[in-house]
């Protein structure tokens, strides 16, 4: 049993502005709760409708299907919903590669990039501020529990930029080839927003512009942020 | 303005059985359908609410916004919806990559895929029969106008895959590292469903597995079997 001003809170952290002011965010789905459960996320509560969790943890309280309705953000919510506190970003390590989004836009692109970047052991993810919010439910359904693995920055990209003295590649459509590139052991790599690219403003802090070569004869085809971010951080990482 | 019966005609075509009894579909988005007309393929019929489109076709039909809500599978219909015949598959090239798909089931992994073919110039796609339709309209919001540029062929991978004299590359979690295996010129490279991967016939007819490395300690991630597709169409294509 759950009062109705929680069910109205819980619900309520599908906006960003409520997330950002409570310090909360929502996660559905067993295997994504119980890897945040595991991962020692700071536990607000776990609701949970005929569902039984691997994973123990003291908030969890059972709950009837239709109270799980009335929290939940998906039309057939699947039986657990876990609130979390937001959680804090940490200092980044210049020492790795970065990966920095420049507006990328659509939930379900930067859930995918978060998932990558934990296969690839990018640690560090720094966001302009207008790129979309990591806690937005799309973006977590995506995300699966990678999204505690990873550290996420939101800031300034001109500020944070200018200030580094690592080598920035812009992925960028007439870039020169990845393949030709010889890619250091450090650097930033940055994508930019589904429809407009990079900004003009970051573009101008790119060291290196770089691009995907398109194979054979030209074709009006571009390639998906999300699918174009997991072929340079393979470019990135592979041996 | 448009027939009552034509626009029940053109909304059955959302189910895959009235497609294929028609040998129709739909595609939507401006873009979309002007690829397809500049492409040559073959129109029933182009209905417009509101929008200029740059190619001309005869076919064209000046439609309602209400009319073009009645045909459309999206919420917010966006003013271009094209109809058109079904693309015979024609005889696969043994002379180049050919990309095999045991059960792959979401629609947008399948839209995704067919864009990646094109931007690697993947000219052949062979699904299992339990592969999701081409012709589902979310796959075709996800493909663009690539999918008139592959050739996708529906059939028993079984009778297939044990007729070819080709390498039969399968995507595995445990395969041996695709950056230290020596990629042919030509070949097939098999993907998997979503959850179960590819299925133990199939399997059984790999002659290779090959696996993503994940980079550093190993994490409960696993990769996307679209962008899973990218990492390993980069890499055949990569020189």
């Amino acid at each position: 049993m759950v009062v109705k001003s929680e069910l109205k809170l819980i619900k309520s952290l599908q906006q960003k502005k409520c997330r950002n002011e409570h310090g909360l965010f929502v996660i559905e789905g067993k295997k994504a709760v119980e890897e945040l459960l595991n991962f020692g996320v700071k536990v607000y509560g776990v609701y949970v409708s005929n569902v039984n969790l691997d994973v123990l943890h003291t908030k969890t309280i059972n709950v009837s299907q239709k109270e799980l309705q009335q929290m939940s953000a998906l039309k057939n919510p699947n039986g657990v919903l876990g609130v979390f506190y937001t959680l804090a970003p940490v200092s980044v390590n210049f020492n790795d590669w970065i990966l920095v989004l420049d507006g990328v836009q659509d939930p379900g692109n930067l859930g995918t990039i978060i998932r990558l970047c934990d296969w690839f052991g990018i640690k560090n993810i720094v966001c302009s501020n207008e790129t979309v919010d990591c806690y937005n439910p799309k973006v977590l359904q995506a995300t699966m529990g990678s999204i505690a693995r990873i550290n996420i920055t939101y800031t300034d990209l001109e500020l944070f930029l200018g200030a580094t003295s690592l080598p920035i590649f812009g992925s960028f459509m007439n870039g020169t080839s990845v393949y030709t590139n010889q890619m250091p052991k450090s650097g930033i790599l940055v994508m930019g927003n589904e429809g407009k690219g990079i900004s003009a403003e970051v573009k101008n802090l790119c060291s290196h512009q770089i691009s995907i070569p398109q194979y054979g004869k030209e074709t009006t085809e571009s390639l998906n942020v999300g699918t174009a971010t997991a072929i340079l951080l393979n470019e990135l990482r592979r041996i």
